[in-house]
């Protein structure tokens, strides 16, 4: 029986690597660089060779190995990537190419997911079959988890969350080319566009966030201070995303709603207030539904790969 | 090999009943009454008798039966239905208590997502694994399927779209108990909530709609007449159902997606309409996911109930 098996999280910039038991157990952890040129041709090489050289040094051999999972910043269907940006590649057959380099089962999956899938495997949703992920950073992720599987979907998009529309008055538009996504109002960017709002329409309101550089972190510690104005962001904030949970839970109906990436730092403060909004607009039956923090921070999208092949 | 196999639609007043090829052709359908008086302890009793006696009529031995579906206008889960205030019934271990009775392999359901399943199977979503449907009837109901089974939902909610927050403004409670649902202006009585408003609020203008009894088959049929009023109406309602419809897909990326109901008897002209509002808010890749009419009527709940035991 294969003891160990491999997770991997390609990022634009590095790849994040880790080696687990198969019981989830973590064994070793380390990054290589992502090389994008020429199409990000070395990509699955490298990746191929961080594994094989990895193997080598700490003895196993190719039946030890349960398999590579990979998460990849971008759309996945059935193992195959239409485009991701990020790595400069076009279409590419990620399990088909990284398994004839290895000799190995490789299972490949879209990022967001497969870190929702790692905080269900060994992270805030431990346990839970049904799970909503929310990642706040940059932007908005999501990841949908439907006894114990990412919701893929028919196009690669499902648990693309940030995408939901959320807000008619919003004109300039989200990365993704239309206005008033959930995005743009719940990101760490989205939290800033909120402060910088208030901050105008408010202008004799004092505030701790005026002498400051503006950030979703500050906006949070001034919010953990009593500061007003910040309360009034933070409840902006609550209110969009805490009602777009509630509008989510009655499509998948959830056991846990799990919620990470940087904005998340803020902690239980945060989820509190998200809970709040949650609650008052969530179907009766969903109401109790936990709201949590992820646990797995940076480490999610190597749990939640190795987890694609077990 | 089992030949035949039972669904069964439990409403207030009548059971809807099919006898169905395992391919999914009808061989009969019939109803009896729904009897909820002491509690709804005959319903069960009057299922089984129906469905014996039509195997004794038919020729039928328990060999040749795959089992029998039942859809409750409940939630279900894993078969137990904890209550079902049309049904006057308390907590209901459906495909235990009418199994004993038959002998047989009996699969329940709720009846809004059984419905989705039967659409899923033989209707306007046939042969895609991943499909939203929503039901615009007298409230708004909904059915998520997700690799080509009900989306049960952790409290048995899954697909309880009709209750997603759509507007903040809206101050009178839903069935739900909250207020701003997309049933409350989605349904049939949700066009005529919106046709009222309308008609109030433009007095001079002339409408159809001010000489008939408003219904949402008279609002659509005076947007099919070119009538302004109703157009502003329609337009409202498709806003609020295409948008809410954009959100959902980008939870669970569906291939399909079908609409339902009384109201969906307007046809094509909704389906063109919401797709309008649709397209203009969902995420790039779930944009071009195609709008259709359910194709079952009210047959679609003992089809999928049927399709449940196969």
């Amino acid at each position: 029986m294969s003891k160990v098996c491999f997770g991997i999280d390609v990022g634009g910039t590095t790849i994040k690597c880790g080696l687990f038991e198969t019981n989830g157990n973590v064994i070793d952890k380390w990054e290589i660089i992502t090389r994008t040129e020429n199409g990000g041709e070395n990509i699955l090489p490298d990746i191929a060779a961080t594994v094989m050289s990895k193997m080598q040094l700490k003895g196993y051999k190719k039946e030890d190995v349960a398999g590579v999972g990979v998460g990849i910043p971008g759309p996945v269907m059935a193992g195959v990537v239409p485009v991701a940006v990020n790595l400069h590649w076009g279409e590419t057959n990620v399990e088909y190419e990284l398994g004839k380099l290895l000799d190995m089962k490789v299972r490949a999956g879209n990022d967001a997911n497969v870190a929702a899938l790692g905080e269900q495997w060994k992270g805030g949703g431990e346990g839970k079959e049904n799970m909503i992920m929310v990642t706040l950073g940059t932007g908005v992720g999501g990841g949908i988890i439907v006894g114990g599987k990412i919701l893929e979907g028919a196009h690669g998009a499902g648990g693309e969350i940030g995408h939901a529309h959320v807000d008619d008055n919003i004109t300039d538009p989200c990365n993704c080319g239309k206005c008033g996504c959930l995005e743009q109002v719940a990101s760490a960017t989205g939290v800033v566009r909120l402060a910088k709002e208030e901050l105008l329409a408010n202008p004799v309101v004092p505030s701790a966030l005026r002498d400051t550089e503006v950030t979703s972190k500050a906006v949070f510690d001034a919010y953990k201070d009593g500061d007003q104005l910040a309360a009034k962001i933070v409840n902006r904030f609550a209110k969009y995303l805490g009602t777009a949970l509630a509008t989510f839970a009655c499509v998948t109906d959830p056991e846990i709603i799990v919620i990470g990436g940087g904005v998340s730092k803020a902690g239980e403060s945060l989820t509190n207030i998200v809970g709040n909004y949650y609650r008052k607009q969530a179907f009766s039956a969903c109401a109790g539904t936990p709201i949590v923090l992820a646990k797995l921070g940076n480490d999610a999208g190597i749990y939640g790969a190795a987890r694609l092949v077990l």
